[in-house]
């Protein structure tokens, strides 16, 4: 592996903090692309994202701190995005540096809106990205741990070995355990599906179901997505092992997480819009139930829980009737 | 199925008193064993157990109540074990009323402490019940969320599926959903397994491991359990069905857990015995975790997390010393 692979880190909201702060454990530099130039003023000023995980300390000499894409992406041999997937679409459309022989790694857990592609996909379909150069970055990891230096485990999966373990090596450290894999398809999935069985958590929360229920859709929901992922991409795999069940539970019991706040206030009465409104952005989660439920019109695994929330998110259908009937359905 | 099938709860803890209430929605009379003649008194005049769940309510016309065990085993053609496995030995000992011909239901998650047994093979092995004659109530289920009418599912595990299928119907109701299964070995493993990861998740809290950590452990863990009930007793079973992944999550995840604070506290740094005081009952998975160390020194399974747990709570070993190496077997 040379040593001298270059990296840049596309967003500046708390995750790709998380990732910048890994990739600062190993590296002597990176770029670090964000929107917001304001934020990059005092990063240089002050040593921290001020938005997000501001208990960071940055050391600044090591940041190639920019607001051009086109700069991160000129500079780097390999691209980790970590943005949310409804503006992957339009970060994208101001690049003029071109992707070729760049390697993209998404921690993005979504679906780009516009194509209702994971990311992965997304770069493989509109940017002719080869598969061997595409790859996933994933937790069970809240990037707020990251932040406290509390012991995390990464999935990193790529199509090509050499280059997952380049990713692996250089984000590792005292409190980063890394694996990798193959299973690029399968991992984007299972990151964006269990913000899915988050909000559906959350929903059954508002409507008043306790710890027994919320254990029970856990377990169906970990069938539900062996079951999806069969059908997206058939591999072996182990449904059970963190970079799918881990992430599932991590979102699913997290009180913090936006998917399951999001579902919580519908449980609780609100109107998608209000809830939406109320939260001032939106939960992946409700990209992604439509886009796994449209999927899945043609590939027709049993997915109860994802069309329920469906079904409440995109049909106006009642939470309680719902959920009523889903009961029914899991064992 | 008969209709005037007799049934009897051992025992006057939390989980027989939610029991007893499931039982009251279908049958017009059970008999129910608990050794406090107090606690007798208290539900006669007061309706509640004055000890446990004492918001329910009973219909005392319904309830024969006895403190001697032998009166409710001669009255019952099915009884319901829902007693400490630490004193099952010592409730059988006062038994003089023949088991021959009854139906034994086990709803204690543990190990018989005298035979390191779980509690069915327990009662093949002591007294002789044929296995067509024992079952198992498995949840995931609080105990405390059935008092609150909370929906719940049970799964009833016999290898005669008639008898799973009539305790079933009477313990169901509009909280509480059931499903059956012949796997009788496995759900009683993964009852009793579950107290030993709740220890271990425990443990890491106490230590300062996070939820990052908490799902990592738990995707490790079932996967530990899988390998360990297989080589118990091979057969095919889902192990993320509720009664196995969704009752060591109901489990890992409560902050209400005896065996979950009973880890935390050694994770704080308490000895064993001080944390045992403290608690002023033992935590069943305590003694889960000598018996399935035990058991697997013949079978060989790869169970890091048990290994972990019994040495920090039988050889004396450092709960920080012991956890930083298990985090290396993990992933």
């Amino acid at each position: 592996m040379a040593d001298n692979i270059k990296f840049a880190v596309i967003g500046g909201g708390s995750w790709a903090t998380a990732i910048a702060k890994m990739l600062c454990v190993n590296l002597t530099e990176i770029s670090w692309y964000m929107r917001n130039e304001a934020a990059i003023e005092h990063i240089k000023k002050h040593k921290h994202n001020p938005n997000y995980l501001s208990s960071v300390e940055f050391d600044i000499k090591k940041l190639k701190l920019t607001s051009d894409i086109n700069e991160a992406v000129a500079y780097a041999d390999y691209i980790i995005f970590a943005i949310p997937s409804a503006f992957v679409g339009a970060e994208l459309e101001k690049l003029t540096v071109p992707l070729e022989n760049k390697i993209i790694f998404s921690a993005i857990k979504g679906i780009v809106p516009e194509t209702s592609l994971i990311v992965g996909e997304h770069f493989h379909v509109r940017y002719d990205i080869p598969y061997y150069n595409i790859g996933v970055i994933t937790g069970p990891c809240h990037a707020e741990e990251v932040a406290m230096e509390r012991l995390s485990y990464l999935t990193i999966a790529c199509g090509d070995p050499d280059k997952a373990k380049i990713v692996a090596k250089n984000l590792s450290g005292n409190y980063i355990k890394t694996k990798i894999t193959d299973d690029i398809i399968g991992t984007e999935y299972a990151a964006m599906l269990k913000n899915i069985y988050a909000i559906a958590a959350g929903m059954a929360h508002g409507l008043g179901y306790g710890d027994n229920f919320q254990s029970v859709l856990m377990s169906n929901g970990i069938r539900e997505m062996k079951k999806f992922i069969k059908k997206v991409h058939k591999m072996k795999r182990n449904i059970n092992d963190s970079a799918y069940l881990g992430d599932l539970l991590v979102t699913g019991y997290s009180i913090f997480s936006r998917n399951r706040t999001f579902g919580n206030m519908i449980g609780k009465g609100y109107t998608v819009k209000s809830a939406m409104m109320e939260m001032s952005m939106v939960a992946e989660g409700y990209y992604a139930a439509k886009s796994a439920y449209k999927l899945n019109q043609a590939y027709g695994a049993k997915t109860p829980i994802i069309d329920a929330v469906y079904s409440i998110l995109y049909e106006g259908q009642d939470a309680k009737t719902v959920f009523k009937k889903l009961t029914d359905k899991l064992d």
